[in-house]
């Protein structure tokens, strides 16, 4: 019924998250019906970062050049880091603006169910930036049994260098992702974060 | 707060319809995170789209070729004519799967408001597609003040030629959009066209 290339426009643009077909056709007219502009902003933006986006050499967060902002912040005390997951989740915790350590991204959550081990995270990478003058490792993550696996393997990790860990309160509701909690409640769960063991 | 990249690919998301940062930034993330060929089909659909897609000689119609796929087929009968502002009421009502003639595309409505011109539209084409064959022409217009303005014009001329003129019947809803019509609605529309004078 559409053009083929309407149709494929279309089509591509149902696999953005909640996209439906309606939302896909909507968004489509206005990509040829819109400003021009605005739509080669978009292409020339999706290259920009397909191209320059990379990820930090310190703590795995995305990054434009080889460190990123909040590594390379000297505002910030370098011997508090906080572990999460995803890069998500540090812009979830940078936006509740509490915060004024650094980050360790370690990739994903260890899973039996989806086959990731350890060495598939940046758990290694997490344990050689531990030194005497580490103040404190906070763990920030998910309140599931991934996020549950995860902090007891690292921590284990992280006390038999003598590091001292806290993990986030449990003012994250249970089995809920860190990345879709609110600011008011991600405050809490860091205010109320408290040693581990 | 985040990469400048991907700061960059938020806001020129958000010139989307509905589309505000919090959507925006998971688009983005999708489009970082998701599967590479997934986006690159975006972005190829996208320009594939600004270089093939043009307007059919005949209807204005978006059409992949000189002539659409709707002037071009032979099965339906190009005697009767539906008249619309948009591509995208073709589209509304050849969903609706009821109507098995061609279309004339004005490309817009009269307007004082918005100073848009009969002579702006295409109305003369419309005349000159008109001729001892033609059975009927639909006027498919938004029961809007501009829809109405327009129908009336667009009556006169094709009268004064003596080509029988219909328009929708009222089943739309007073001040509604056709573009957001439901295909029931639209069908029912059809239906019940009677002709104007
Ligand atoms: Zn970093
Ligand atoms: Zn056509």
């Amino acid at each position: 019924m559409y053009p083929d290339s309407l149709e494929a426009l279309i089509e591509s643009l149902m696999v953005l998250p909640g996209v439906g077909r309606k939302t896909a056709e909507r968004y489509a007219f206005h990509l040829i019906e819109g400003e021009k502009d605005a739509t080669e902003k978009i292409i020339a933006s999706i290259e920009t970062v397909n191209q320059s986006l990379t990820q930090c050499k310190i703590c795995y967060n995305y990054a434009d050049k080889e460190i990123c902002k909040i590594c390379s912040n000297q505002n910030r005390n370098h011997n508090i880091i906080c572990v999460v997951s995803s890069p998500k989740d540090v812009f979830s915790i940078e936006k509740a603006g509490q915060f004024n350590g650094v980050y360790h991204v370690l990739k994903g959550l260890i899973s039996t169910r989806k086959g990731v081990m350890p060495e598939d995270l940046t758990i290694n990478e997490l344990l050689k930036r531990i030194d005497e003058n580490t103040e404190e490792v906070i763990l920030a993550l998910s309140a599931t049994v991934e996020g549950e696996t995860t902090a007891l393997y690292v921590s284990k990790k992280l006390e038999s260098m003598n590091a001292p860990v806290s993990r986030l309160a449990f003012g994250l509701p249970i089995g809920g992702q860190l990345e879709y909690t609110d600011d008011m409640t991600l405050m809490k769960a860091f205010e109320g974060r408290k040693r581990m063991k």
